[in-house]
């Protein structure tokens, strides 16, 4: 395989640059198949950049390295260059890491409890299908795994680590992924869809799989795109929209070719391929009479598919399903529930270790706005809570974060802990349909990062730990034919966080933020690494609690513009079917949740959070009107009143992107000329777009209520 | 020519019923030409279905007739069937009315002020190129005309008539047509829009003239149309959108062709045929380096391609342009004027006796909401009132009949009066874009009429009287190619009623539906005529005030969903740059228009208007939140506050709907059932939206306001 080089497209976090540790050392990589080819590429094309040398072990006879503990690790031939990098294979690793070495996760531990049950210290245990260590020895840097796919994270991590990689000795340091499968979803049409266009919610061009109807066939691209996932520990893309329109069911049979084209392409960088699929597929696909999850003909026609699937496809992954939602088909049309439709798949692909992912985002969206018994935040868990217990082992029952649908402020889904029988997906929305669509910077692995961290309670797991228990991290994808991948370049880095947060969530977005800049802008080769540095981190870090500040307050969602969802209005959805208010009237805000008066919503959550978000005295500021309908001038635990605290965070908020448009500039002639330009542009638009927010927003509450400023700023 | 039945096409208000007076009587048609030809191929296929006959008259041999006056004005030859109807044209009619006989219009005098002024006793003079006479004589029933047009209205009129033009004696009747040019713009694209579709603002269908980049070419369904308008007075078409897209523009140059076909079809029914252009074509079209109107080398383009286009069409009509308007390219580019503008195209048609209509939509739609000094309503007076006089002959400035954009209720646009010495034309907009999208029952008419009827002051015009000085109303087409031809049924009346309103101002909207029911339902043949016609009267005679009642109060608009403008959303346009405010906050709405505290419209009217619109003493309630921004508990004249109006008229408004269902139930039998059934259906979506928008609208102003409902009514 060769690597190409894309000369239009943005590098993202792997530029030549990033190489030049590894590309300017002397590498034997040792092991055999696919992905150690990849390894071995990837190298040598970082040592024709750089200088260095690499070549293939040659299994005993060159020595596979002892274990890591052996600062003879990396052997020396007669006449051959001494090895400063080492891949190699080994069959168990029964203790690489020393008492003081750092490990990551743990295919059975909490990923994100683990440091305080005091797991993080041992790292014992076998590495799994992913796991590497890295270690230091002397003059060698040796990199370990007991399957190829960890030899190839391995290289990534190595890359990652610089020359930091090559300094003093250290001892062996054990990575496993958190979760199994880190996923994104793409919501791409093959066909251009007549409202939802290429790409549906996406914010960065076309789709780089297909193209008006046809497979777009740009496997330089694709391979590109592969690698960028693996170094950030993605391991498994569906390729269709869920929303699977008449085109797109097709990929599942006469169209298998299509798929199966873009997994030889993502395989060798240990990438496999899902499929959204229609539920109504016997149906539409060969005109069986009935969809029906407990007919005969209809299991009959799922299994014989899917033994064609794997037949084309060996390692396929397998099914994403949204059914009953949005007006996609599922089992309620035949009176069954959403075990019985999942199972039904999930027995089709079973006996070839396929999944499906079954979305839990049903709902009734053909809500009347003046009934306010009916919730939208209820459906999930009033649906799938009952079903426990009773899907397959390999179904995964795909949960959104939050209740609702991906808004910039919502509490954890109590869905994530209602399942303990059941293999669960936590889904995040890495495109950024509700909070900038990719106009807007904001860097969302702090909001991400505190779902992970979020815990149920004293006796239950994080969300990172449902997750990681059941499996799966998926992620809506962000990226796009644009050359920068995801329109704006800074949204890069929500691609790279949830890859990083994904294998291991206990990292910080600090941290993870740090690894993606010094990759991607190679700040040490500047003539000012620090004020670059710093720059990002002051335009980032805070960056979706700015968005916050001066899009929706408290809680309250959905306060945009129907249809496209850019740009503030505040009665946009109130009198829709869509189901998502904020009840705002002459007096107060917010939507009444509680079991004392409400929707009961707050009765589907385990205590304490079930007492904390039912009283107004506990119930944390920031979700405050998503739980309570409360008076302009309630006060709020920061201590100012509901409505001041309105006006106060659309005027902050607006100011900080202000801030951010100045500091941005200062990097000019620090960074990419042509990125720096685009991100420039898109800033000019956020800071439009957040006046626009902060004026809409506060004009409308102070034409509701009739309470000034405060402090006697202009409202409108 | 044959006339073809359309099978598959509602007849519209000429089923073969309507001809059966005409039909089975013995017919003499004089006269040469192809609208003779035509008057002659309509009876000749009436009696076919009617058992009559028909036979050509043979000029002077034959016996032209004599003056109107003369009982033996019929001539019967040897051996020939004495005839009981005679179409004849004759050089002159010198005083074809006795005192007492009725005429229609004038060119000169005003046609709604005329009755007042006593003129239309005398009805003397030319009948003119379009005019005829109808008058009975013993058994003989004549009509004459001066020219061949004169004979086709005379025919329809004679068909409006049925038994009773072949009743008692009758003195001669002359009528002429109020406007010269009764017009009909098509908003019709040529390729599909992405966001308007094939018909921009069209709700029945697609075009008729265009499918898909591509002539439609059903040429039996135009010239049914070419019908359908001549029998109703319309006698010129524009036929394509005024946003002239890229394959539009073409319709100019090399497509010219697929322009001279439709015009080649509508021809026989006296119909000429315009084109909306671009004002960029010089550079569009052939690459000029500008479209600057002074520019020497643009006004050759613009005289060449007119020649060219006279050379393939010699009775084209002229051009129809929307410039600097909603992102349409116009002189302002080039710092260059409205009247700079219009007389460039003015010059090029002016060899040919064509023109060009000069829309007055030109406003500022890159409003800023905070501004409230900015207003819409003034910007066609504050463009075009000082160009006053410098508009070359044969340029019509066509201005829509009211300030803003064709809502429900507007006052009448000050412009209408302000440009004496430049030739107006009237334009409404047949197809409902905002008063229901023929999917509800809104009879037009009676607002048409309020407005045709609106006097400026002791020694102004009416509306028609300015119209008819300038010589035309214009109205925006509601065709499409739906069975009906204007989706729901019943708004074939709204065209049948533009045609006859363009035709006699005077005539009532009641008047009206009587030729339109009597026409279209022939109910004379039912079991029921009285049930049949009065139940028609009463869902559609008061239809439009339904509509306003459940819609937008007061005068206030533009409350509808953005982009479709169907439905409710109060502050859909509350916050966007079209400029289009209510400014309701928790004390009042409405939009300060006066000179005093306001915008300073009202200081575009002439008095006593400036003075009735700028006191709340005197403006009228119908149009007290478009000129004033009062409290809701703001007394009207009509006695209840503003909050309790809003209240009353919508829960009316909607109670008014139901009983438009009821009623519309009692017809089944009595109309044909495919007519029956989609009125019903349409009645249905009626009824479920305006219980919509009273919900709505009246939930938010309960929740700005808190002023309960006096009547205890539910309010959200």
């Amino acid at each position: 395989m060769t690597i190409p080089d894309l000369t239009d497209v943005h590098p993202a976090w792997l530029p030549a640059e990033a190489f030049r540790a590894v590309g300017s050392r002397h590498t034997v990589v040792h092991g055999d198949g696919m992905l150690v080819d990849t390894v071995f590429d990837e190298v040598e094309r970082a040592c024709a950049a750089h200088g260095g040398t690499v070549r293939r072990g040659t299994g005993q006879q060159d020595g596979v390295p002892r274990p890591a503990g052996d600062p003879d690790a990396a052997p020396v031939g007669a006449g051959v260059t001494p090895a400063q990098l080492v891949f190699a294979l080994v069959p168990t690793i029964p203790a690489v890491a020393p008492p003081g070495g750092e490990a990551t996760g743990s295919p059975d531990g909490d990923p994100v409890d683990a440091p305080r049950a005091g797991l993080d210290a041992t790292g014992a245990g076998p590495l799994g299908p992913e796991g590497f260590a890295v270690a230091r020895h002397g003059e060698v840097t040796v990199v370990l795994a007991e399957e190829p796919a960890g030899l190839l994270y391995g290289l990534f991590e190595v890359v990652r680590l610089g020359e930091a990689a090559f300094g003093p000795p250290y001892p062996a340091r054990a990575h496993r992924p958190a979760m199994r499968r880190r996923m994104l979803d793409h919501w791409d049409n093959v066909d251009v869809h007549p409202v939802m266009g290429q790409v549906e919610r996406g914010y960065a061009g076309g789709s780089i799989f297909w193209r008006d109807g046809r497979p777009r066939r740009d496997h330089a691209r694709l391979r590109a795109y592969a690698r960028l996932l693996a170094a950030c520990g993605v391991n498994a893309v569906s390729v269709n929209n869920v929303n699977v329109h008449a085109t797109e069911a097709r990929l599942l049979t006469e169209r298998l070719d299509d798929v199966a084209e873009i997994a030889d392409v993502l395989r060798p960088y240990g990438i496999r391929v899902h499929l959204s699929v229609t539920f109504a597929a016997p149906v539409v696909l060969d005109a069986l009479p009935t969809a029906d999850p407990l007919d005969d003909a209809v299991r009959a026609w799922w299994a014989e598919t899917t033994r064609r699937v794997y037949a084309r496809i060996p390692d396929f992954g397998g099914f994403v399903v949204k059914a009953d939602s949005e007006g996609q088909p599922g089992p309620f049309s035949y009176g069954r529930d959403h075990a019985d439709g999942a199972n039904l798949l999930a027995q089709a692909l079973d006996p070839y270790d396929g999944v499906v992912h079954w979305r839990a985002f049903v709902y009734n969206h053909r809500q009347d706005w003046r009934d306010r018994s009916t919730d939208r935040a209820r459906a999930a868990h009033d649906h799938f809570a009952l079903l426990d217990g009773r899907f397959r082992d390999n179904v995964i029952v795909q949960v959104k974060h939050g209740p609702m649908d991906f808004q910039t402020r919502e509490p954890v889904s109590p869905v994530i802990t209602a399942m303990p029988g059941t293999r669960l997906a936590v889904e995040f929305q890495v495109t950024q349909e509700y909070t900038g669509q990719q106009r807007h910077v904001c860097y969302l692995a702090p909001w991400w990062s505190e779902v992970l961290r979020f815990g149920w309670g004293e006796h239950g797991r994080t969300v990172a730990g449902v997750a990681a228990a059941g499996g799966d991290l998926v992620g809506v994808s962000n990226v796009g034919d644009d050359p920068f991948w995801t329109g704006h370049p800074l949204a890069q880095a929500n691609l790279y966080a949830f890859g990083r947060l994904a294998w291991d969530p206990r990292l910080t977005p600090q941290a993870v933020l740090d690894e993606w800049i010094d990759l991607t802008f190679d700040p040490a080769a500047t003539a000012d690494p620090e004020l670059l540095r710093g720059t990002l981190h002051e335009v980032m870090d805070d960056s979706w609690r700015s968005y916050e500040r001066y899009t929706a307050p408290l809680g309250v969602g959905f306060m945009v513009r129907p249809g496209h969802h850019y740009g503030p209005d505040v009665d946009g959805y109130e009198y829709t079917s869509w189901g998502t208010y904020h009840f705002a009237d002459r007096d107060g805000v917010g939507v009444d949740r509680t079991r004392a008066t409400g929707t009961g919503f707050t009765g589907q959550y385990p205590p304490p959070w079930s007492q904390v978000y039912e009283s107004l005295a506990s119930c944390p500021d920031e979700l405050l009107l998503f739980f309570h309908h409360v008076p302009y001038g309630h006060l709020l635990h920061s201590g100012g009143t509901v409505i001041q605290h309105i006006y106060d965070t659309h005027f902050d908020g607006m100011a900080e992107v202000a801030e951010m448009c100045r500091r941005w500039k200062s990097l000019a002639g620090l960074v990419d000329a042509a990125l720096h330009a685009r991100v420039t542009e898109r800033l000019d638009e956020q800071l439009r777009c957040a006046q626009e927010w902060c004026d809409q927003i506060n004009a409308y509450f102070y034409r509701r209520s009739g309470i000034p400023d405060a402090h006697g700023r202009t409202l409108y």
